[in-house]
C-alpha cells in the first residue's frame, strides 16, 4: 500500500482528468492516514483525540451530532453504529435546523460536529450557541487549525489531505472512519470488548486494500454509467447504516450530473415513491444481505411492468444474478461494519462516470460552493 | 361550522369530482371532530387517551415515535413541538428502519405509533419488538378496533371519517391535531402552564375557521398549479416544523402527479440542491416568518439567472410581494403553533390541481395501495 503524501502535489491532478476521481482513488491512502497514529496492536489510542479525552469519554451519555450536507450523512451512518455498538442515545440533525430551534440536551450530551473545512457557517454557529450547555464538545474535520477545531473541546483531524472537488469523497470516508473510533472509544465504556475493539480494528485496517478492490471495479461501474447518461431521475435505496450511504450516492449524482436523484429508506417504498418509478427513473439499490434484497426484489416485481430498471450494488455473499432489468455489480467480502464505508466508493465512480457524459463541469458544479461559510 | 358527519355518506364522493378533493374540503369539520370530547373549558381532557393515560403520562421522561409515509411526516412535527413545548428528547424514526435494527430506548421511553389504518406492517410489527421494552404504548389512529390501538396500551383516535383517496390528506391534518393535545399532556408534567395550555387549545379550536379561510385559496392555487402541469421536477424548502410540512407537500405531488418532488430543509440548499435548480425546477417554499425568506431570497439570486421560479406560501405578516420569478400566496393571520396545519392544506390543493391538469387517476395513483399491510 503506497504512503499518502501531503505535500502541495495534492492540489494538483496528476494523471487524472479531474480533482474528483484523483481523490476517489486517493482513499485507499487516505484510509491509511486516518487510521496512522491512532491504533497500535489492535487498540484505539484515544488520546488522539485530545489530552482531555479520556475523562470526557468516560462521562458521556448519549451523542448530539450535528453537520450540513456530506457531514450530515457521514454523522446519520455513526448513529446507526453507536447505537448498535455503544447502546447509548444518538441524536442527528443538520446544523441549520439545530441552531435555530430551542433543542433538548440531557445531562452528559457530547456533541460532536463533522466539517471538511471546518469553517462551515452553520455548523460553528451551532456549536457556538449549545457549547455552553453540553459537557464537551468534539469536532471530526479536515483541517487542522480551522475555527471548529479551535472552538472544540476535542478533535480528531480526518488526515485526508487537500478536498480540491466540490463534491466531497476522500473527506466523507475518512470521517466514516474517524467516526468508528470515536464509536470505540465511548463503546470501551458502555460494554463494549476488548475482543470486539480488536475486531473493529482489524476491520478498518482492511481498508485500504479493500477500498483497492473496489477501485478494480471502475470499469464495470463506467459501463453501468452510459445507462444514466439520457436520465433526469434516479431513486436509491438502503437500508440501516447504508440508508444514509444511499442518501450521499443520491446527493453526488445531484451535485456533479444534476440527475434529480432522492435516496429513500428501501421500506418507504411503497409509501409513495414507488408511484414515481418508470422506465425514466432507475432505482439504485445498495444491498450488502440477501433480507433486504428479497423484499426489493417482492417491490420491484410491480414496477418491472412498467419498465422500471434496477442497478444493485450486492455483497458478495449474494446469489443474487443480473437479469432482465436487474444490472448487479457485486462487491468484495468484507466485514459488515465495513459496509457504509465500502459501498460509498462504486457509487462515488458512479456519480463520477455519469457527470463526465453528461459533459458538466465536475470538479466546479454550477451553484456551489466548496465550503458554505455563509448561511 | 358544520357538523361533521360519520355516516356512510363519508364514502361517496357527492358533488366533488374526486374524493381527495371531497376529504381536504373536510378538514375544517375534521378539525372539530377530533377536538370533541378533548378539550373542555380551555383544558385538555386527558381521560380521552385512555383511563390509564394520566398514571402512564406522569412517568414518560422521553419519546420514540414510529411510523411511516405520510404519518411518519406528522411525527417529525410532532418532534419539534415536543423538544420546544415538553423539553423532553423526542425521536422519530420511520418503522421499516427501526424494527430492524438494536434501537435505545431508556428508561421512561413512551412508544408513540401513527398510522391512519392501525394495520400498517412495519408500523405494527415495531410496536411488536419493543412493547416489552418501553413504558408504554400510544397509538394515533383513524381506525378504532384497529390491531394498532387494540395491542397499544393507550390510544387516541383521529376521528377524521373513512379516508378513501390513497393521498392521505385529512388523516395527517387530524393526526397533527392528536399529536399536540398529546405535546399538551406531556407538557402539563414538565411546566408547561396552565396559560400556556389555554393558549394553544384556544388555538387548536380557531382551526374549523381557519381552514375554511385556506380553502377560500382554492382559486388562486388552481391557478399557480397551471406552472406544474408540464413540470417533472419540484423543490419544496421549509424550516423548523415546516420542514416536514414541507415534505408531506413534496409526497403528495409524487403520489398523485408523478412530479419527482423532493424537500430540504431550507438551510441545506447550498449543501447540493441549489446545483438542481433551473427553469425545470420550481422552487416551492413554505415561509411563515421573514427571517427564513430573507435567507431564502439571498440562495435564490443566484438561480435567479438561471430561470429558477420561487412559489411561497407565506405568513401574512410577511411583507414579500409577487415578483418576477416569484409568485407568492399569503395565508391568513394564525398563531405560530397552527403553522404546520395550516400550510399543509394549500400543498394538498396544489398537488390536487396539478395532478387534475396532468390528468392522473387522483384517488387511486399507480403502484400504491390505501394500506401498506405487508412489507
Amino acid at each position: 500500500i503506497s504512503t499518502y503524501e501531503h505535500g502541495q502535489g495534492s492540489a494538483e491532478k496528476g494523471s487524472f482528468r479531474h480533482f474528483m476521481l484523483k481523490e476517489i482513488y486517493e482513499q485507499p491512502a487516505v484510509m491509511q492516514a486516518v487510521l496512522e497514529g491512532r491504533v497500535a496492536s489492535g487498540h484505539l489510542l484515544e488520546q488522539a483525540f485530545g489530552s482531555e479525552a479520556a475523562a470526557v469519554f468516560d462521562q458521556v451519555k448519549q451523542v448530539q451530532i450535528v453537520a450540513c450536507g456530506t457531514s450530515f450523512h457521514a454523522g446519520m451512518v455513526a448513529k446507526y453504529w453507536i447505537e448498535e455498538l455503544v447502546g447509548i442515545p444518538c441524536m442527528v440533525e443538520v446544523a441549520s435546523e439545530f441552531r435555530y430551534r430551542p433543542v433538548v440536551l440531557p445531562q452528559g450530551t457530547l456533541l460532536l460536529t463533522l466539517s471538511q473545512s471546518g469553517e462551515t457557517a452553520d455548523t460553528l454557529a451551532a456549536l457556538r450557541e449549545v457549547k455552553e450547555r453540553v459537557l464537551a464538545t468534539l469536532a471530526i474535520c479536515n483541517v487542522p487549525g480551522s475555527s471548529l477545531v479551535r472552538e472544540s473541546d476535542l478533535s480528531l483531524m480526518t488526515n485526508a489531505g487537500p478536498e480540491i472537488g466540490v463534491a466531497s469523497t476522500k473527506a466523507f470516508t475518512s470521517q466514516l472512519v474517524a467516526l468508528m473510533l470515536t464509536t470505540i472509544a465511548l463503546g470501551r465504556r458502555h460494554g463494549l470488548e476488548k475482543q470486539k475493539e480488536s475486531e473493529l480494528i482489524a476491520a478498518l485496517q482492511q481498508l485500504p486494500a479493500l477500498l483497492e478492490q473496489l477501485l478494480a471495479l471502475d470499469g464495470p461501474i463506467e459501463a453501468m454509467s452510459a445507462h444514466f447518461a439520457e436520465k433526469h431521475h434516479a431513486l436509491f435505496l438502503g437500508r440501516n447504516s447504508l440508508y444514509p450511504v444511499a442518501m450521499e450516492g443520491a446527493l453526488k449524482l445531484k451535485e456533479i450530473s444534476y440527475i434529480h436523484a432522492e435516496a429513500y429508506p428501501a421500506g418507504e417504498l411503497k409509501h409513495g415513491p414507488l408511484a414515481l418509478v418508470d422506465k425514466e427513473m432507475p432505482v439504485i439499490a445498495v444491498a450488502p444481505r440477501n433480507g433486504m434484497l428479497d423484499k426489493l426484489k417482492a417491490n420491484l416485481q410491480e414496477v418491472k411492468a412498467r419498465g422500471g430498471e434496477l442497478f444493485v450494488f450486492a455483497g458478495c455473499e449474494e446469489s443474487i444474478q443480473p437479469q432482465e432489468g436487474m444490472h448487479v455489480i457485486h462487491l468484495p467480502a468484507m466485514p459488515s461494519v465495513l459496509d457504509p464505508i465500502a459501498f460509498t466508493l462504486p457509487l462515488q465512480l458512479l456519480s463520477y462516470h455519469v457527470a463526465v457524459l453528461k459533459g458538466t463541469d465536475v470538479d466546479q458544479p454550477r451553484n456551489l460552493a466548496k465550503s458554505v461559510t455563509v448561511e
